[in-house]
């Protein structure tokens, strides 16, 4: 397995947590394509990924790359289904799918590189006004998260019980989204930092943090 | 089952046209969730889904209710089977589940009011920026599913072979978005047209449309 990626990326961030959990191995180190650069609109890589977003699994079948982090998700868990990254029961599997789902859907897709660019190219935002827009939106998902999290019986260690599920996966990305690009006040998302802080304990969601990888800015990995 | 929603929600359509396809029926109208007039704010709503969004589908068993359309989706096919909206190979089910992220974390989530109230409100953008931005979005998601839908095998008289999958749902509620929000040129997506004109024949697709619901203004139902 190949993995197309970027060290900054929320999306790349929930694949190499998952292919952790899974105990998983790439072939090669992760293929860095900067999306500041724009490498992403490379003939080549369009290519792997027609939509020119990141992250991109290619199997070792030799069949069209994987695109889309829930659905690459989906597939490791259908295919290496130990240790389990959904509950067995439907009910439990909407719940988590549905945590998911707020942060994938509804946090993070106003934060990526092409919103920005956007809100700066085309309706000229400052950078004050840019950071205004990650922040809320990024902050607003952790508060919807919340609205579930703090309140229902199901939360337990993590966000579904004691076993760490898709869920967790998707929430520490919105998390990092919030706090670390986003400079939010988490203050008032107490069970959704609480249950991060769980995540960030194990190996397999610190390693993968976008701070630890390799191409980030030296004074991140410090 | 009851469904909340609005009858403009595209969330709202794909959970729609799932309970169509499968042949379920909800025990009474769907209740109506006017997101424009801030209905989704209220208290009671809120008990029923906390993150003030549609839909939600609230099931006979007095757990608490379903969120998020892809988690339904996802829930009402691992509950009712027949007839089946994914396939049967985990790399088919990939493929589709990216096509239907495409649309429902890189298209749609630009287009919901709560976005383009933050837009006219806090960042003071006049109509035709508006209007402007929601196009860009909506048609930049269909330029994606054409990359893959146009070059990929899979494709057939749907979007992965001649039986209509989940992609087919959420591709649907993406071409309603561009076509009749966005009012987008949709020229150069010639495979998703056809593939919605396939989908729009069908009785489940047809009468899920937003303008043939209650709430939708009398000149959009005629």
């Amino acid at each position: 397995m190949k993995l197309y990626g970027y060290w900054r990326s929320l999306a790349t961030f929930r694949v190499r947590v998952a292919l952790a959990l899974k105990g998983l191995q790439l072939d090669a180190p992760e293929i860095p394509i900067d999306l500041i650069q724009g490498m992403q609109h490379d003939p080549a890589y369009r290519k792997v990924n027609p939509q020119a977003v990141v992250p991109a699994l290619v199997l070792d079948d030799g069949g069209a790359p994987l695109v889309q982090s829930m659905a690459i998700l989906e597939y490791l868990e259908e295919t290496h289904p130990r240790p389990a990254l959904l509950p067995q029961d439907p009910r439990g599997r909407a719940r988590v799918r549905g945590l998911a789902q707020i942060c994938v859907s509804d946090g993070h897709p106003f934060v990526v590189p092409r919103i920005r660019r956007y809100l700066e190219k085309v309706l000229g935002l400052d950078e004050p006004a840019r950071d205004r827009w990650v922040a809320h939106w990024s902050l607003q998902a952790l508060e919807a998260l919340e609205g579930h999290l703090a309140h229902e019986p199901e939360t337990g260690r993590y966000c579904h019980g004691d076993a760490l599920t898709l869920a967790d996966v998707c929430v520490a990305s919105q998390v990092i989204a919030a706090k670390d690009y986003g400079r939010c006040d988490v203050s008032g998302v107490p069970t959704v930092m609480r249950i991060y802080g769980e995540c960030m304990k194990t190996d397999a969601f610190a390693r993968s943090h976008p701070s630890r990888q390799p191409g980030a800015p030296a004074d991140l990995r410090a």
